[in-house]
């Protein structure tokens, strides 16, 4: 067990403002916990030798890990594949460019699945070694969640942030669909892929999303303190549901009890047919696109991608377009029904992965609670506090209509310390 | 002038296929006229020494020109930057494995604009030499008119695939949004980068279309010839046609009598206001994700970047989300009021730029005629067939609904017919 002594971002910032620590402190004390913890854990597939540590900025001193799909210009980014191994892209990707103008310090790559699709990585759960951190960004979860460092950037394209950040007991954001900028990731399918933030707690992630994007996410001084009576929470009654783990219906049900005791207005929400097939269809819109997307590494490093990834590529290159202009209706339809729902209710509870995460490191997990959130382009947060009967984490997943990532944001932080209590 | 000699692509398939000419001999008919005629025009950046030719698959034995901001993994890709000055790729965009798969031969980079931009190429319009091609994907529309190859692949983000088809006299063709993929291009504005072809005529990027994509798009063997009695035509009314050159105001309504007499169902329709206010929105949306996307290059690249593209991507920056996300909205209604355009009308004409390719190479034109298209997503293209008095081509641009390019290419072979008679 490495957890039990994760880094606040928000802590660490105020700290720096009161004088009480340098960035070059900072930065000092991740790179010493990345020393005694990753052996172990292998969150990392590369750490910077020098960083470069930045003495101004709102994030100075904050060591960032960057899941190891997003391009850096002075570390190398392999994508998780052999065929990438080495790479030294030119630029920075957009994402890791808003850091470091920010004062962030890039410290190292966090280790992906191959492509950020199924291919697992080496990376072990920080909670049990024995079972898998959830993928596809499992790296950036599990530096968080062993304290080496106090945020990671990662991606979802169906359930990479809020999966592994259940898993590992972190927080994971995914914001509405095109928040944080894209460009310099390795795309699989660019209709869906979203980049995501990693953190201890809420207040962590709003305050890096709110300092990345220049947006009004994370609390202002003097801002009225937040007032759950208004706000609808509905506890998302979807057919899948019952496929879920029977400690995982529990912690729901515990989440819906705690959300009710803070003071929100609590009720039950039926899935819309509209939903049911949305979330059908988002496997047949992302292969297609992936087919697209990954042709060309197919084409170009046939021996050198995974059994599983290639399938997946072919796959993909045979669905019609009928079938994915289809499947892209279905979406549609499903756009229009969320934003009906989300007349009914501000924020909805459903759970971010099936269980805790699974032993074993051969797979990463199921993205079945997050694939149509990422189709919707709604923002959901991965919210941590319960546990299951041997003490593995389980995650809430709060979503919210498309654009509401602030209400989201002050919701889950009061949500999060009623799960805790 | 270097023209009336353009290859039409789909006569060479056509001969290709009754066994009148092979693959090779097709690739070496390009090469020699690229190796007579590229001094002067300019228009690649790079060509092919020993371009793979495939013996078999739709495209074998056509060769096609790749803008330069696409990448491929067999050529350099400098994005008409000194920055990217041998870039070489490990893959190929998207869009250049498709072509590859259907059996094409990549013959070279065709010269753009740095980064697409408006800092310009060196490549000459072929209908005089003192004349700019027009930009971005100056090189794609002059190797075309030129008759050096039989079609190119582009891309706009403002004008940048309509506006250089028109002032070289060629076709240029921008689907819907997203019906070709831009993974592996140099993006610049995410929400609006849209790859467009260029050939010779409007079946020659149909036909190219339809092979790429897999979609029926061209005309299919046994289908009813198309009747244009049911299909409305509107000429646009836009407050800014009072701003383009006489000659092209005049081409325009000789345009709308032409489709008349070819026996379209003509009419006129006036600018909404939704969408005078959308296509002011353009520059806000371009310039913030530019800012975001090509930020990264500016911080690695300061002294390789022109003077108009590091303004522009500063200026980028300072534009506050606010401002983004209220042009934001103006695009959202722009949509809906293009929804309810082609609720009364098929087909929209209006010009592909004010006028005729102006005289000097300093700059590229002008895009207003296209940036509201781009930003709605809708097909567009350049047809040819008018000059203004001193002979210089002029481009009429047809726009449609969202998805509806099959008709717009149907009705575009019609009216190109009508405006040569």
């Amino acid at each position: 067990m490495d957890t039990n002594r994760m880094m606040s971002l928000a802590a660490l910032v105020k700290a720096r403002n009161a004088g009480k620590a340098g960035p070059e402190l900072m930065v000092a004390l991740c790179r010493d916990a990345i020393a005694r913890k990753d052996e172990r854990i292998k969150a990392f597939a590369h750490v910077a030798e020098q960083p470069a540590i930045q003495a101004n900025g709102p994030l100075a001193g904050v060591a960032i890990g960057i899941k190891d799909i997003i391009d850096t210009f002075d570390q190398p980014t392999g994508y998780g594949s052999a065929a990438y191994e080495g790479y030294r892209p030119r630029v920075d990707a957009a994402i890791v460019d808003l850091a470091r103008r920010q004062g962030a310090t890039i410290i190292g790559k966090t280790a992906t699945t191959e492509f950020a699709y199924f291919q697992p990585a080496w990376t072990v759960n920080p909670h049990n070694h024995a079972h898998t951190p959830g993928g596809s960004s499992s790296g950036s979860a599990a530096a968080v969640a062993a304290g080496m460092i106090p945020a990671a950037i990662g991606t979802q394209t169906g359930g990479s942030v809020l999966r592994p950040a259940a898993f590992c007991g972190v927080t994971g954001y995914k914001p509405s669909f095109r928040l944080l900028p894209t460009t310099g990731m390795k795309h699989f399918a660019p209709s869906l892929d979203t980049v995501g933030l990693f953190a201890a707690g809420v207040a962590d992630v709003a305050l890096l999303a709110a300092l990345l994007t220049g947006r009004d996410l994370a609390p202002l001084a003097g801002e009225p303190a937040f007032d759950p009576s208004g706000i609808r929470v509905g506890l998302y009654r979807c057919a899948q549901l019952e496929t879920a783990d029977p400690a995982m219906r529990a912690a729901l049900d515990k989440a819906a009890d705690r959300a009710a005791d803070a003071g929100f207005d609590v009720g039950e929400i039926g899935e819309p047919e509209a939903l049911a097939l949305a979330c059908d269809a988002h496997s047949t819109i992302q292969d297609h696109e992936a087919g697209l997307t990954c042709g060309p590494d197919l084409a170009r490093y046939p021996d050198l991608l995974s059994p599983v990834l290639t399938q997946t590529i072919e796959r993909g290159q045979a669905i019609s377009p009928s079938d994915y202009d289809a499947a892209r209706r279905h979406a549609k339809r499903g756009r229009g029904a969320t934003r009906a729902l989300f007349s009914e209710i501000d924020i909805l509870l459903t759970p971010s992965a099936p269980g805790a995460a699974p032993h074993g490191l051969e797979t990463t997990g199921d993205p079945r609670f997050n694939r149509l959130w990422t189709l919707m382009g709604t923002p959901a947060i991965s919210i941590p506090g319960f546990k299951d009967d041997s003490g593995m984490p389980l995650g809430i997943q709060a979503v919210a209509r498309f654009g509401q990532d602030k209400r989201l944001l002050q919701a889950a932080a009061m949500l999060e310390t009623a799960f805790r209590t």
